[in-house]
């Protein structure tokens, strides 16, 4: 059985507490970060808590994942996101991982900053597994063993700098400003038997009301079991890190097809960068301050429910 | 006065001490972690230690930073370097950024483990710097300020599995796998007065004996003070942290032109990769089980001396 868990801050403690119907059960205990609340809180134990609770609207959220822990983050992981990077699904045959320096993890009811130097700011809703075990060698992992492996489920947003981004190459810098990464709200641990469930969530990603991607991790391209498997054979893992899934099309950027993209290539590096560039301000669905993004993972049956990420974009101050 | 330190284990305990000719002096204290032993040992102070001593040669190297920390990378950070990977040096105006998982830091003279699933293994000198001060918003970092914020040097080699980097775009997993980033021997701890030296050091990598890579950090195109000013407008930066600037050319890597690139770009992504992976394999430069590569960082006058890394290449056990 599932069982959500938050993050919180209440009369100025930072805790955890088991989540049923709006009211939060404490859980015992002060963690300093997820590593040590997921080590120390089995969720076949967590189901036996009770006692008294308080009502979920007393708290304030804290991110379920604390910036000790690694951010990892799989790339173009969904075939039609992949369509709309710019890249052939059918020529992609890696599983691209990357990360986002921690500091960007925000609780999921954070503004979302649009730094003063970033034209395009766009949004991608991810499933976030958070690990249960440390890897330090490699190992195959099967379908059958995700739950010695994985604690649980989290809403990820993977918000981007797509003029930092893309035309630097390398992800990290475009992905890593602070907000950029909102976690939570909800930690959902999962028993063995919950796991099949992770490949039926349904990701809904809003604008302003406005529904901008929709999608159902069954459409993920590597799994969680050949992912972890993968960076088994690279390098360590660690009770409590984050491994973000990828996330689905419908996102802001637009980026040619590669047959576009070789019928430009005689064109220089400048030139290339500035058609970029006007494709991207001609999409009206970047962010702007004042736009509302808000992010749901849940199964169809309801027995996950990653609660509710809401972003409001505001401008740096200057 | 720069004043240069170990990490090392001795009769069963991790230490750090000061080396001078030789002899280490042991500074007082366990530090778990960087950021622990850089907060508690200013280097005005540490100049006064006094004591009794231990050879050198009585002791084991551990790294200077330790997993807990940030590892931030600049790529084609050398001008020479970005021609050799396939980089226009005046099409590129921006300092690229990436992460090595900090599982891969090893000690100075660690084993280089060549994993069994890549062909083509790189190695890259590198001038890593160890930061002082924790960095959590945007400013400007001015030359004249850089004694507040860098603590110390260190050698990093940031080995490179190019079949896996390059064709997977993003170099995180490429550059990630266990023992891929030696970092040390020597943190050499700096005084405001040695400051400018940083841009004066010399790099100097042989393989089997035979120099490879040899270069001045007077040629770095993005120095120290604008790339700690461009990363605290993006992400916090902690006591300990550490950011490697990059290599210079040298490398076993051979990237074509961008001219050729371009003219090579009517081909299909699988033609394309199969070129590259064909020049490539005409490389007996790649790095193969028995290999020894030694890294050195020193300033003219000796005054800085990084010390010597040597890495062994080892096939992974099957």
């Amino acid at each position: 059985m599932s069982l959500h868990v938050l993050h919180y801050r209440h009369e100025g403690h930072a805790r955890w507490g088991v989540v049923r119907n709006g009211a939060i059960t404490p859980i015992p205990g002060e963690f300093a970060t997820t590593a040590e609340f997921i080590a120390a809180n089995p969720v076949e134990r967590l189901i036996e808590l009770d006692g008294p609770t308080i009502p979920e609207s007393a708290v304030q959220w804290l991110p379920p994942v604390s910036a000790n822990q690694q951010f990892i983050c799989q790339g173009a992981n969904y075939r039609q996101h992949m369509i709309e990077s710019g890249m052939d699904p059918d020529a992609k045959k890696f599983n691209m991982l990357f990360t986002k320096a921690t500091s960007c993890i925000v609780p999921a009811d954070s503004p979302l900053v649009k730094p003063s130097n970033v034209r395009f700011l766009d949004y991608e809703i991810e499933l976030g597994l958070v690990l249960k075990k440390n890897i330090t060698s490699r190992r195959t992992i099967a379908e059958g063993d995700l739950s010695e492996y994985i604690a649980g489920a989290v809403i990820v947003n993977d918000y981007s700098a797509r003029d930092i981004q893309i035309p630097q190459m390398q992800f990290y810098k475009g992905k890593s400003f602070r907000t950029f990464g909102p976690v939570g709200p909800y930690l959902c641990l999962l028993e063995r038997s919950d796991m099949a469930k992770l490949g039926q969530l349904e990701l809904t990603l809003t604008v302003n009301g406005a529904i901008r991607q929709q999608d159902s991790t069954a459409n993920l391209v590597y799994g969680p079991a050949e992912t972890l498997t993968e960076i088994s054979g690279v390098h360590d893992l660690f009770v409590g890190d984050l491994l973000s899934t990828g996330t689905p099309s419908g996102c802001a950027l637009s980026v040619p097809s590669p047959m576009k993209q070789r019928l430009a290539a005689a064109l220089s590096e400048e030139a290339k960068w500035k058609m970029f560039m006007d494709i991207q301000a001609a999409r009206p669905q970047y962010l702007r301050a004042g736009d509302v993004v808000e992010s749901r993972i849940a199964s169809r049956d309801g027995s996950i429910d990653l609660g509710v990420q809401r972003n409001e974009v505001v401008d740096e101050a200057s």
